[in-house]
């Protein structure tokens, strides 16, 4: 079976499991750590970077837009209305820059941040000197958040889903991203209440089971993290 | 006729304008400093980077990859033997892997810490305080510059061309990074050998001659930038 190099905390981890169950692809999770640099990790991706997977037939696919082009390629087209990318080339232009948006931006402004200040820094060996979270890159992706959900929230009062009409590989990006900061309670709903309605869909799929599953060592999530009527 | 939106010591748009010439697309070019952060490049690109490329029916395709993708799509069949991205599913992701080494982790690694000490800062207004280069910035550009150099020509000694049998994309983002490291003088061609064969192969291409008339404002390129035989 193909395996998944993940991490729980990771953005693109997530999308591309959640990408997986929408299109009925197994694959066997594996946990790493990458700020481990661990040298077997290194040899199967140089840069270091998840999620990675590795095929049956010995290839290792680095990176989630990389994976998700792939798994179009092999079998999106046999997908019909539960294709995740559009056919049209200027829809397909669409859903990729939102992909690369909660992937990149998101990541860089937001996720990074907090992730490497909330969790990182928890899971690394204590006495280590670097276990504390730095308040000022707490207050810059706590700011920056607030950004990331207006324009979201625009986007999902303005079309049925984020790239469009249909379901595709934007929203479970958007997603993705939002549930590692739902996660850590570091998402306001009340005061965006389209990206509620629109976050609410999401969560009621039968792929986002397993991240609503997910925990991480010794941080528990919020109490609504994996509530349906949040 | 077509608008790209881009600057010279961007990375990501002489890789754009590089495809463009190799797939005999014409466009204009309008030159954009995107950390003005100029309101209307902001309601055409959100997310404020470039390359973004403006088409004749009003789309804005934002970022290298999705440029490429979309290119590919709507050209790459045609070109045969010219076509820059694999049929291979498997071959494209290897390709695409490249690109994004390239064109993200070369550019936080590298160019993004020397491009913005030595370029952006001496683009700003005189003055503004933050004009002078940081040293401790520049010795980390230039440490990582050598460990991208040594992947590279490992790749250049051991594959025809970086991504396997063909030209492709993966050659063109490798190159347009380097071409503005060289343009600042900041490569060791001696040190590797491989590496400089490549190139001067990328170098020696019709697609290549607009980049080595590239000239940065009050910055003039090292001497041997456009000579050929370097």
């Amino acid at each position: 079976m193909p395996v998944l190099h993940h991490h729980t905390a990771s953005t693109a981890s997530r999308f591309v499991r959640i990408c997986f169950h929408e299109m009925d692809f197994a694959a066997e999770l594996s946990e790493e750590l990458p700020w481990e640099k661990r040298p077997e990790f290194l040899r199967i991706n140089p840069a270091g970077t998840l999620p990675v997977l590795e095929t049956d037939n010995g290839h290792a696919l680095c990176g989630p837009h990389i994976i998700a082009e792939w798994l179009d390629e092999s079998f999106g087209v046999f997908k019909r209305d539960r294709r995740l990318l559009a056919e049209d080339p200027f829809r397909r232009a669409e859903i990729r820059r939102l992909v690369e948006w909660f992937l990149i931006k998101f990541e860089q402004d937001v996720a990074r941040p907090l992730v490497h200040e909330r969790i990182v820094k928890l899971m690394k060996p204590s006495g280590s000197g670097d276990n504390a979270p730095d308040p000022k890159m707490l207050r810059t992706g706590r700011a920056n958040i607030r950004q990331h959900m207006k324009y979201l929230s625009w986007l999902a009062g303005s079309r049925p889903w984020l790239a469009g009409e249909r379901l595709s590989y934007a929203d479970l990006a958007a997603a993705a991203a939002l549930s590692v900061m739902d996660y850590l309670g570091e998402i306001d709903w009340n005061a965006f209440p389209q990206a509620k309605d629109w976050y609410q869909r999401l969560k009621s799929r039968p792929s986002f089971r397993p991240i609503l599953a997910d925990r991480i060592r010794n941080l528990p999530p919020v109490a609504h993290y994996a509530d349906l009527d949040f």
